[in-house]
C-alpha cells in the first residue's frame, strides 16, 4: 500500500490531474492524499478545492501561500511558505509518492520538500517547450522527478534527451484529455440560462456564434500586460460577434490583465460580452466544443484543443514551441494580426480531432504505474 | 556597471568561489555584492565568513538560515528560510547577475530567487555527475541558470547535453584550481607549531608520513553514516601511522559522522590523531600536498588531488561518476577494503599533477564573461 | 546618533505617525529609517509607500508581507513572514530604536524582533481599550515595549495600570492631530473637480450637504462583516443624501465588506454615492471638516472627530470602550437604528473642537525624547 | 468535547504540563492534541519528545523550528518557522482551546496563532516576575491569553492587576509539584549504577554528599555567559566535592555556556564531576532530594525547591524577583560569594517543605477548568 499525496495549486492543476485522482482512488494498492493550495484555495480564483470536495474527493490540507502583491520576488515567497507548511504536512503523513503537475512556479514546493525529504517524485507534463520562465521550472523539475509521466511523444524525447532514465519515463498522453473525451461524449448539456446567472455582463445566445477569450500574463513581461490584453479585447470587439472572456490566473502581472479588462468593461460598450473569474472544466470544454474561436495564450486552445478540433488564435509568446496541431494559428500581440486570424478561424470552421496530447487513458495508466514501479532509494539515476 | 551577488554558503562554496571575488572586485565594470549564509556565518562550522573578511571583501548581508536538527526536511526548510530573506535582500539591491556555486541543497534558495525575480543566474561548478542528492540539484541548477562556467570539459558537455545555450557554457576550469595554484608556488609555510595550536588532540611531526581524512554524511544514506565512517576511522588506526581527521559538513546525517568521530576518540588511543573543525584552504591545499593518502569522500580529493598529484582512497557513493585523475583508488564502506586501498597508494606515492580541473585562470575569466555576455531578457531559450 | 527604525504598515500608521517622521528626520542627533510593509506597499490598498516618498521621506525597505485569502490564520502567517524578512533588515542596519504605531496585527513583527534583538522599542497610542483582537495585541505591545506614547490621558494611566515605569510613558497626545491641525490651519482646499477625477462613482456636490462612510470588518466577527456593511449602506441611502464611500483596511473579514460594497453597486441606483479606495489625509481630513456625518467604525470619527467636531455615528462594537467626545453617537448594526442616529447628528451639526487626543505638538516631542532618554540595557523593568 | 492542544517546547515544558497532560487524557470530555516543537524534538537537547511518547502520550506533530546558531535575532525567526507550521496544523484541526507554558521566547508562536485565530488560549506559568526578556514574553502572553493558571498567589495577584478577567484566574499551584510529589513519594530509587551509565565523566557515590549545578544563559547577557559559567565551575571545584553538572537549555548565549563546560573539562581534573545532556524529572527530583546543595539559575530552585526544602544557591539575574522561599540564597556571578553560599547551604542542611507553588493537585484542577469554562467569543474581555 503506498501513499500518494498529489498537490493541487490551481484550478488548470485540478482538470489536469482529476482522472488520475480517481484512478488512484479506486486503485487497491494505493492510499490518496491530497494537498490543496495556491490559488486553488482562494475565493478569488474560484476555490477549486471546493469542487474537488464536491467532486467526492477528500482533501486533506490546504496550505495558504499565495503573497498579495503581483511583484516576482512574491513568487519567490511563495514557494518558501509552502516548503515550510508542506514539509510539516510531509513529516507527519511520510507519502510514499509526492504527485505534482505541470510547470507552474509555486510547484517548486512540493517538488524540494519531496527531493530533500528522499520521497518519490512523480511528474505530469514534463518536457514540453513553451519559452518563459515556466520553462525553466518544468525542466528543473524533470531534474528532480523520479517519475516522469509526459504528455505528448515530443515531450517524452526531450525529457529523455535530459538524460533521465528510459524506464522511468511513460508518454501515456494527457489526464485532462481524459476528461474532454468524458464530457464530449456526455450527452448533458448546460443551458444558456444557467450558465449566465453566474458571471458578469450580458446573457449571450449560444446557438449563435461565438468568441472565447482566456489570456494569461506571461511573467517575464508583466508590464506589457495590460497593453496585451488590450490588443486582444480590441480585436474581438471589431468581429462584432458576442464574446466569452475569462479572468487571467495569479501569475505576477496578473492584475495588469484584469486592469484591461475593467477599463474594456467601463469605456466600452459591452453589451455582447460576459466575463467568468471561474468555469467548471465540463462548461469550459463545452464551449471549446462549440464557440467559433478560441483566443488567446492559454495552453487549453493547443492541448484540448487538438483533441476537439477547435479553431484556435495564439497570441504572443507563451505558448511558442508548444507542439501544436494544424488548429491553432499564431500570432503577435497586435489587434490587426489578431484581427485577421480571428477571421481565417471563423472561415475554416472545426478541425477534425487529433490524438496529439493522448487517447483519453492516461489516468488509469499512470495510477497502474505508480503501484507497480519500485523506486528503492529515490535517487536520481543519471545514464551517461 | 553590473552589480554582481554572490551567495556563499559554506567554507567550501568560499574556496571554491574566491579568485573569482576578487577579480570581480578588481574589474571596472563590476560591483561586487556578497550574501554569506547558511553554514557560512555559525561558529559550529568555523564562520567561513570573518575569512572572508579578514580577506579584505566586504559581506553586505549574513543570512541565518539553517535549522537545528539533521532530519531531511530541515534541508527544505533552510531553502525557505533563505528564499524569504533572499528576496527581501535582492529587491533592496537588484543585482544584475546572481552567482552561485555548486550543488549544496541551500543554493536553492538564490537560484529561486534569481530565476523568479528575472535576474540572470550563473552558475558554476554544473554539468558535473556525483550519484547523491546534490545530483539533482546540480542538474536543476543548470535548468536554472543563464550562464554556465563548468569545472572540466565533460561537465562542459554535459550542461550542452542539457539542451543549454552553447553560447552561454563556459569551461575555464574550476576556480579552486586558481587558488590551489596560488598555494603550492608560494614558498611560506605553516609549522606545525601554528598548526597543532589549534584543534583537538596530538601534537603530529609533519616531517613523518601521516594520512588525512575527509568524510562527510551521504545524503540519502543518514543512518548509515556512524558506521561508514567507523570503517574509515578503523583502517585509518590499523596503518599505525599519525592522522589528521577534519569534521563533516552540516548535511543532513552530519551528527552520525561527528558521532563516530567523538566514539572514536573516547574509546581508543587517539595518541597519533587530531582533530580539526576547520581549516584554511592554504592549510587544508599544503596538508593535500604532504599527506601519504587523503582518505574520505570529499570531492577535494578528485579535484584538486589531479592537479597536486595526492594520492588518494575515495570512499562509498559519494563522488561515483565523477571524473577522477589516476591518482584515486575508489573502494566500499568496509575497513578491509579501505586498509587495503591506503597501503597501495603508500607503496606508490604522489602522482604528477593533471590539468583536468583548470590552469589556474579561471577566476579572471569568469569575471571576463559576466562583465561582457549581455542577457537582455533573462529568459531561458532551449535549443532543441 | 541614534538609528530610529520606523515600521509603517498601512495607510493609517502613516498619517498616525508622519508628524513623528518629520520631526526625527529634522533632528540632529535622530538618523531615519523607513520600513514600509504589509498593505503600505500594495496597489490594492493605494501603495502608500508612494506618498511617503513623495512627501520627501527616504523608504528604506519594502517587506512584502500579507498573505492573500482573508481567513484568520494568514494574519499569523503575514506575522512570520514579516519577523523573517525584518529580523534580516535589523541584523543588517543594528537600529537603537523601533518604532511602531498602534494595534494592527501586523505589528507583531516589527515588535518580536525588536523585542528578542534586544531593541529599545517605542510604541505610539498604547493603553486605549477598543474591544477586539487589536485589544490583546495593544496591550501585549505595551508588555514588550520600553518607550510609550499614548495618544489620550486615560490611555496614558492605563498602560501605568499595566506596570510599566512611569519615568517611560509620554502622554504627547496623537501625531495624527498634529496634521489634523495643520491641514485645518491651511488655506488651500481641494476642488471637486480634482477629487472625483479619482476614485468609482458620481461627481458629488460638496456644497450640499454629503455622508461619509469608512466601516472595516471585526476581526472576530469576519462572518457578520457582509451584513453589517449592508445596513450601514441601507440606512446611508434611505437619507437621500450624497454619500462617500471608502473602501475597508486589509483585516480579516475585508472581502467581505468589499462585497457588500460591490452587490450595493450593482443592485441599487448609486448615482449619489462615491467610492473611493484610498484618499490621503489632507483630503480625508478636509472631508471630516466639512460633512454632515461620518458613519462606520473608523478611529478616526471619535480621535479626530473630537479635534474637528465632526458628527459621527459609530456602529457596532469596533469602537467599544474607547474614549469619546460628546460628537459620538454609538449604534448597533442596525439600519433604523443608524438612520435615526443620523438624523440626530444632520439636526445637531457640528461640534466645538475637543483637544482630548492631543494639541498638536506630539511628533515634536517623540522625537525629543526618543533622542534624549537613555535606555543602557533593553531589559523591561517591572515596578511591582 | 473539546480538542486542547498543547505546545511543548522543551523538557522543562514537559514536567510543567506533564500532569495536566494525564488530567486531560483522562477527562471524558476533553480531546488531548500533543504539538512537539523547537529543543523537545532535538537529540541535542536530549529529545523529550521520545520520553513523552514512550510515557503514553500520542504526539500528533513535531514542529522543527529551531536556527543554528545563538544569535538574538534567531529567536525571532524561530517564533516566526513556528507559526508558519502551526497555522496550518491549527487550521487542520480547528482545536477549541491552545494550552501553552510558561515564557520561553518559542511559545509567541502558537500565542499568535491562537490569538489571530480565535482559538481560546490557556497559560500556566504566568504572572511572575523573572527580570529578563522571559519578563516581557510572559506578560505580553498574558494580554493574550483568555484563561490563566498561574503557579502561586503572588502570581496570580499580578495577573489580575495586569486587567485580567478574575473569573478566567485560577490559582491552582504548579503542575511541576504534583510530579514532584508522586516522585518524592515513590519509593523506587534509581541506582547510581543506572544513573552514572549515561552521561559522561566519573562514576560519582551518590550516598555521599554531592552538589548539583544547572545554569543556562541569560539572554540579555549573551556575551558574559561563557565567564559567568566559569565562576560557578571554580566555586564548585573549590569545594572538593562531587558534582553534578547539566548541560544548558537553547537560550541565545548557551553554545558559551556549553564552551566552559568543555574548557573547564579540559582544563582541570574533573575527576569528581559527572555531566549530564538531559535528565528526566524523576533522576532530576530524586537529586534535588539527596543534593547537598543545587547552584546554579535554574527556576526549579525556587519552586521544586520550595516544596522539596533543597539548599540553593541562585547566582545572577536570571531569577530575580521570582518569589522564593527561605530554602534560596542569591548572590552575584563571583566565584568568591558563590563558593560561601555554598558552604551556608552546607551548614544548614535541607528545609522543611514551603507549599508556595501548589500542592499536587493542580492537573487534576486545570483540566476540569478547561473542560467546564465557556468562552463563546474568544475575544478579550478588559476589566477596566
Amino acid at each position: 500500500m503506498k501513499t500518494v499525496s498529489v498537490f493541487i495549486g490551481s484550478r488548470a492543476h485540478y482538470s489536469s490531474i482529476k482522472s488520475v485522482l480517481a484512478a488512484i482512488k479506486q486503485h487497491p494498492e494505493l492510499n490518496l492524499h491530497i494537498v490543496a493550495g495556491s490559488s486553488a484555495i482562494l475565493d478569488k480564483y474560484g476555490r477549486v478545492v471546493d469542487l474537488i470536495r464536491s467532486d467526492g474527493f477528500y482533501v486533506n490540507n490546504e496550505v495558504n501561500m499565495l503573497i498579495e502583491g503581483g511583484c516576482p520576488s512574491n513568487m519567490a515567497r511563495t514557494v518558501a511558505l509552502g516548503i515550510i507548511q508542506l514539509s510539516t504536512i510531509y513529516d507527519s503523513i511520510s507519502p510514499d509518492i509526492v504527485l505534482v503537475v505541470g510547470d507552474r512556479y509555486e510547484i517548486m514546493a512540493p517538488v524540494l520538500c519531496a527531493s530533500y525529504m528522499n520521497i518519490v517524485l512523480a511528474h505530469t507534463m514534463g518536457g514540453e517547450v513553451s519559452g518563459t520562465i515556466d520553462e525553466s521550472i518544468r525542466h528543473a523539475v524533470t531534474k528532480f522527478a523520479h517519475l516522469h509521466f509526459p504528455a505528448s511523444p515530443d515531450a517524452c524525447q526531450r525529457i529523455l534527451r535530459l538524460g533521465e532514465n528510459p524506464q522511468h519515463v511513460f508518454a501515456f498522453g494527457c489526464p485532462r484529455i481524459d476528461l474532454v473525451k468524458e464530457i464530449i461524449h456526455s450527452k448533458t448539456r448546460f443551458t444558456s440560462d444557467s450558465l449566465f446567472g453566474y458571471g458578469v455582463g450580458s446573457h449571450l445566445n449560444l446557438q449563435d456564434p461565438f468568441l472565447l477569450v482566456s489570456q494569461h500574463p506571461v511573467t517575464t513581461e508583466c508590464e506589457q500586460a495590460l497593453e496585451q490584453m488590450n490588443a486582444t479585447l480590441e480585436a474581438t470587439f471589431r468581429t462584432g460577434l458576442q464574446v466569452i472572456v475569462l479572468w487571467p490566473n495569479s501569475d505576477a502581472g496578473s492584475d495588469y490583465v484584469s486592469k484591461s479588462i475593467r477599463n474594456f468593461r467601463e469605456t466600452q460598450d459591452t453589451g455582447k460580452y460576459h466575463f467568468f473569474k471561474n468555469l467548471s472544466i465540463e462548461i469550459y470544454v463545452s464551449l471549446m466544443h462549440q464557440t467559433s474561436c478560441l483566443i488567446g495564450n492559454s495552453s487549453s486552445g493547443i492541448r484540448e484543443g487538438a483533441f476537439i478540433g477547435t479553431p484556435v488564435v495564439n497570441v504572443g509568446s507563451r505558448q511558442s514551441n508548444r507542439q501544436a496541431g494544424e488548429n491553432v494559428l499564431t500570432v503577435d500581440h497586435d489587434p490587426e494580426a489578431i484581427y485577421s486570424a480571428i477571421n481565417t478561424q471563423l472561415q475554416h470552421g472545426r478541425y477534425p480531432s487529433n490524438p496529439l496530447y493522448g487517447d483519453g487513458t492516461a489516468g488509469l495508466q499512470i495510477a497502474n504505474a505508480l503501484a507497480n514501479i519500485s523506486i528503492p532509494t529515490p535517487q536520481k539515476l543519471i545514464n551517461y
